[in-house]
């Protein structure tokens, strides 16, 4: 079918198939970039043939990269006894925005979800196993989401890492800055609550 | 820049420059992209290389074809007479899926919209006018859109073809089916009131 269909219908078709772009989206999105100079397209699609050629996923940290191990994992500035584990790449960028954050990373690629059928052999969890049985780590702070399936996640990950000599921390849940108590849901209160700390 | 950006960053870029794509979408999308089959990536910057190439706009009715005068301007079996004037090929493509419209199509790729700077040299005025000219025609119907750079547009053509020996016709606006006249904004009713019809 590819073969047959015009560029432009090959095109509507590739931009449809992207997650929350719908028929007309695509539409019109195909008849942007070809009303766009032709450079445009040529930029587009060279950043597309060389993606899965160059881009890999770090052997240490499960980060995407063009070098493994990636930078981060390889930078001595940073404190190699401290991993933060969260679900996705987006995530660990968020994080590294802050310029906050000195440790490593590991990506998971994911949260435990039964129902989607994401078990944890789905997850990078063995390569974290690895990682903290290999490196001397101290510190394992769990960070993925406050959903259900994060905290299925997080729950799962601390049962198996509690054996091994390390702190395990996690990220308070609470009231976000600028936001009125009157407002927060009652199980975010609730934990906030539960989770006091000295002023 | 484009050049020493890695592939995943440049591709992050170049969805972020489609309309209505934030950073945020063209991050989720790219990650998509790189999670997906090699293939997929590959169909999808095949598309986008051919479409310069491989596309035009039909020298006759403006709509985007590989070969040029348009199929649908060589189809015999289309009323040749009849030219329907509409701004984008999509909504040409809308027309079309009706099966209904038997005659030919013009593009204008556009509305008139001094605020935005679109003058009717930007539009596909003289190309329709050279069609007025050139070919025994019999019937142009203005379908415009019905907001003001619409309406604008269609009353510019109206005055420009009016010396010509033709029917000029416009669509009504009127009662979209399956809505109740009370909550029908003014205008709409309004006109719709003007231009009724015998039963």
């Amino acid at each position: 079918m590819e073969s047959k269909a015009n560029p432009f219908e090959r095109l509507v078709h590739a931009l449809g198939r992207l997650p929350g772009i719908g028929e007309r989206s695509a539409l019109r999105l195909a008849f942007f970039i070809l009303k766009n100079k032709p450079e445009f397209a040529d930029d587009f699609a060279r950043a597309l043939q060389e993606l899965h050629a160059k881009m890999r996923f770090c052997s240490v940290c499960q980060n995407m990269t063009e070098v493994d191990p990636c930078p981060l994992c390889q930078d001595p500035k940073r404190d190699s006894k401290m991993v933060l584990v969260i679900e996705t790449p987006q995530d660990l960028l968020a994080i590294e925005r802050l310029h906050e954050f000195k440790g490593l990373y590991h990506v998971l690629h994911g949260a435990l979800s039964p129902i989607n059928g994401v078990t944890p052999e789905d997850l990078k969890i063995k390569e974290l196993l690895f990682r903290v049985q290999q490196q001397a780590l101290e510190e394992v702070i769990l960070a993925t989401n406050a959903n259900v399936e994060g905290e299925a996640t997080g729950l799962y990950l601390y049962k198996i890492l509690k054996p091994f000599d390390l702190r395990i921390t996690r990220l308070p849940s609470g009231v976000p800055v600028g936001a009125g108590i009157e407002y927060l849901d009652p199980l975010t209160l609730q934990r906030a609550l539960q989770t006091r700390h000295p002023f």
